[in-house]
């Protein structure tokens, strides 16, 4: 695509870099920002830069976090003594999101994939064993994915804290909230069955 | 969405003021940068403060560049005695995509449209007439949008230069390349049998 500007140019094909942002869209959202006061494209350019510049990883949990410790890990409400084990900081935000955890978080950073030549090393495994090593933790609680590397991942972890006597659960898998049994896949609705819940349980949570 | 960094979110929230960006797109585009070298983050955004800051309108054709007078209308291979009236910058580019154009354009920033307050005053009208006025101007094509705003506006330029003994045309209506006649509306069929051409012509400039 040929502009009639460099400096248009340049900002559509920066734009053009962000994933699922084709050239055509990022020229439609540069002329918007033409259209709008020059606040607006400063303040877009500064928050970004700060967050690039300045964002931080806790130390504790592996979060994205302003500093060196996240709030959720500094927040003395939570339950220090049960940690969730995630693989994306988005899987932190959308656990948030339910208001229905009041534990810590680990954040892998990703999961065991050979194929993408994902090893165990590269991931943030060693901090939670040394964690249920030094007696801090009574449950862990693994939410990745329900994939092969996903399961790959919790069994790799288990199988170095096995020898601590903790409780080690996974999140539920089953029907979601809504969804019509005879839509719903097989496997899911077989093990829907086979992990069936007491019905007070299921009342009293709802 | 609650997030854990206040960095985060103030560069999310930036992001998703973006026309067709929401919240969570505008995460995972933030997300991205995080994931990416710190550089590309800083390009993006010099980019976009560069081009907001930097960027000017053609002095001659109303279109965005980098001068006072684009590279269209300062380059002197381009004929000046004709001029493309279009709506809108993203028109020009289309135009000068198809490498078929040699004139200059004109970019009236919109057309006529009562209903959204856009009256003849709010869009670059006179400079039209002025250059047709001086005698610069051998042949003016119309190319907006067919709809009734377009028409109108086309008709109301079309008056004030009416006249001066000069060459109006438009953009030809008619069946798109590769379109299949059933599926082609009743009124653009019409249209292009009632103003179809001679058959040598259309072999000629194929």
């Amino acid at each position: 695509m040929e502009l009639s500007s460099k400096k248009l140019e340049k900002a559509v094909n920066e734009m053009a870099q962000l994933p699922g942002i084709g050239k055509r869209t990022a020229l439609r959202l540069v002329l918007h920002l033409l259209k709008q006061p020059k606040e607006q494209t400063q303040f877009l350019a500064e928050a970004l830069q700060n967050m690039r510049e300045e964002i931080k990883f806790c130390n504790n949990c592996n979060t994205l976090s302003d500093n060196d410790i996240c709030e959720i890990c500094a927040n003395p409400k939570r339950d220090k003594s049960i940690i969730c084990v995630v693989e994306d900081i988005r899987d932190v935000m959308a656990i948030e999101n339910t208001g229905l955890y009041k534990g810590l978080y680990h954040v892998l950073g990703g999961r065991i994939s050979p194929i993408d030549g994902i090893g165990p090393s590269q991931l943030s495994i060693f901090p939670i064993v040394e964690k249920v090593k030094a007696g801090e933790v009574k449950e862990l609680i693994f939410a990745l994915s329900s994939t092969m590397e996903g399961d790959t991942t919790n069994f790799y972890i288990y199988k170095q804290i096995q020898e601590y006597s903790i409780n080690v659960s996974t999140i539920a898998r089953g029907i979601a909230i809504g969804d019509e049994l005879e839509y719903t896949d097989e496997v899911t609705l077989g093990r829907s069955l086979l992990h069936r819940i007491p019905f007070e349980m299921s009342i009293k949570n709802a």
